[in-house]
């Protein structure tokens, strides 16, 4: 086991990497406060791992609440099923909510927590690739609308994140690559080096290794822990963190939630961001082709799919990076250099997306 | 107008009191940031002033919406409709919402403002007394749960709070009164020579003399500014701001949201506490009689409605200040002293509410 703190002063919390944890009763209690807790998790996961996380939480008064599996549910409603479960269960502000899931279930139980009682703790147990490198890290918890992803939620900390590495083996092919995606991110965004390391371990990843995900899982986390302790609440520099995600969530939006897969937009968006990035003259036509490599050597999308032009921009025109009217975008500089910017034309943007969709519909 | 400062380092903000601060552009344009605002109203304060402050706001791309009046609308759902239209507006980070109006029209915008994009800034236009020297300061935000009061929200200042004392002369006596019932708690809890003058003015603030309401919403302002200030987030001392809440959210949550006033339910709650106090051996009865008094002479309700002791224990129990499965309670240990206490029999509280609605019901 590696843990990897994030310090955010009295909201400093660990994030514990390694195989088994979820059996690891010591560390579950190391990081709850009373001793009710409500297990969230989805259909999925609920059979495989939820009796094993219930037996090591033996000591403490457990509910669980199973919700269905899948972004179409991340909504409104359902966190108020959340809230719902913690009312009846009597819980109190001492309460803990144990996300044992995915990305969607992590979100909407961290939003259900932040605004119980406003706000109970709140421990994180990704069982997917994509949320032990990203979503469960950082503290941003929130729910969809239908009309933009993500845009009813709150920033509320984890108490810990438990990455317990062995859940990796009972997920599909098809996630796995999802959270590939994310991890390549890190790499385009943050650390060059990063990124050869992961082209000479892709087939090694893609294999399910333990020591080569424990290893990109790991730099993945450290490097998420010194941007969220730079800039928790996204006033500056966290908005690096979104390469790809702004096109990615019209992708996400416009062709129902669920449909694409967040990590595969996610690919489809990087590779718009850096091809943007270099129409803006901002990046090397190399660095953005390289990239677009790693990303199908992860057998990931590297186009979005068939998509109205103008529908693409009203549902980019609801991303929350739009300030004063003006969508900032996450480009590239050079690989392993984020840059974020709204000093583009926005009619470069606009034909930049028609060009884009264009050539898919072709 | 005079001005209070809440210091709380980057979330600091002023506290305005004065007449006709609606009609201040200057007040309004120092506090938002952007160029979008949302107002939200209710039904019946949208007739009185919502026009008034729309044309204050000319400068700006204003959109409203009226939402049906009275704590029943308090859920859930109503803030859900805030969020559509904060999305529908495409209202991006820098946007404000503009709660104009009294406790539930502040307490619900504030946690929508709370939750979109996961936090855009929050402006109080409360008008009502009971807003204007309690619930629009604090940061405290939420909407109901059918099962208990203000089980779902956020901590979520306001960037600033602009009371204009002349609203209050379109309140009904019934609401005024309301409000008085957290004037006294002030003095209950914090401030004995305050309660003396509020017994000298208690004549004169009935009858709305704009100096008596001035001084007693510039006093509780005061008071409450420097609880929030030492304790924003209610770990310790910020719970006596909620001497007879606990009493009076059960009587709110078994008579049915917006029967009683939380004003007249914090009257009748606050006897409670104080008669409990003795029972405890901890406040001597002549104290106890003296603000039951003082909540006489506003004219405020002395007792609790008809009600059963176990349903009452029942809603009891879910209060926001139960810890390790204890109810902490807000108890008195003289007029201007509260303390904070779950250090008392179970069976005595039992007891003690059983025997208080017994008197009720003979």
């Amino acid at each position: 086991m590696v843990t990897i703190e994030v310090g955010l002063g009295g909201r400093s919390y660990p994030i514990h990497v390694g195989a088994g944890l979820l059996d690891r009763a010591d560390i579950l209690a190391a990081a709850i406060p009373g001793r009710d807790v409500l297990v969230v998790t989805n259909t999925v996961v609920a059979p495989l791992y939820l009796e094993r996380v219930c037996n090591t939480l033996s000591g403490y008064r457990v509910r669980q609440l199973v919700l269905p599996d899948g972004e179409a549910h991340k909504t409104l409603e359902t966190a108020g099923r959340i809230l719902d479960a913690l009312v009846q269960g009597g819980y109190a502000r001492d309460a803990t909510v144990l996300a044992l899931g995915g990305g969607v279930v992590g979100d909407m139980a961290g939003f259900a927590a932040a605004c119980y009682q406003r706000g109970i703790a709140f421990l994180q147990a990704p069982t997917t690739l994509l949320a032990q490198v990203d979503s469960a890290v950082g503290g941003k918890t929130a729910v969809n609308h239908p009309q933009g992803k993500n845009l009813i939620g709150a920033f509320h900390q984890p108490i810990a994140v438990i990455a317990d590495t062995d859940t990796l083996n009972t997920l599909s092919d098809r996630e796995l690559r999802a959270g590939l995606a994310e991890v390549i991110k890190y790499g385009a965004i943050l650390d060059a080096p990063f990124l050869d390391w992961l082209q000479e371990n892709m087939s090694a990843l893609l294999a399910r290794e333990p020591q080569a995900l424990a290893q990109a899982i790991r730099r993945c986390c450290e490097l998420k822990a010194r941007v969220v302790e730079q800039d928790e609440k996204e006033h500056g520099c966290r908005a690096i963190l979104n390469l790809g995600h702004t096109f990615a969530h019209a992708i996400e939006t416009l062709c129902g939630y669920g449909q694409w897969l967040h990590g595969e937009a996610v690919a489809a968006g990087m590779v718009m961001a850096a091809d943007f990035s270099v129409a803006t003259g901002l990046l090397d036509p190399a660095s953005a082709r390289r990239l677009r490599e790693i990303i199908q050597q992860a057998g990931l999308p590297v186009s979005p799919p068939v998509l109205l032009p103008a529908a693409f921009m009203q549902a980019m025109s609801h991303d929350k990076k739009v300030l004063a009217g003006r969508l900032r975008l996450v480009l590239l500089r050079k690989l392993g250099e984020a840059a974020i910017s709204d000093d583009y034309p926005s009619e470069e943007l606009a034909r930049f997306v028609a060009s884009a969709l264009q050539e898919v519909n072709h």
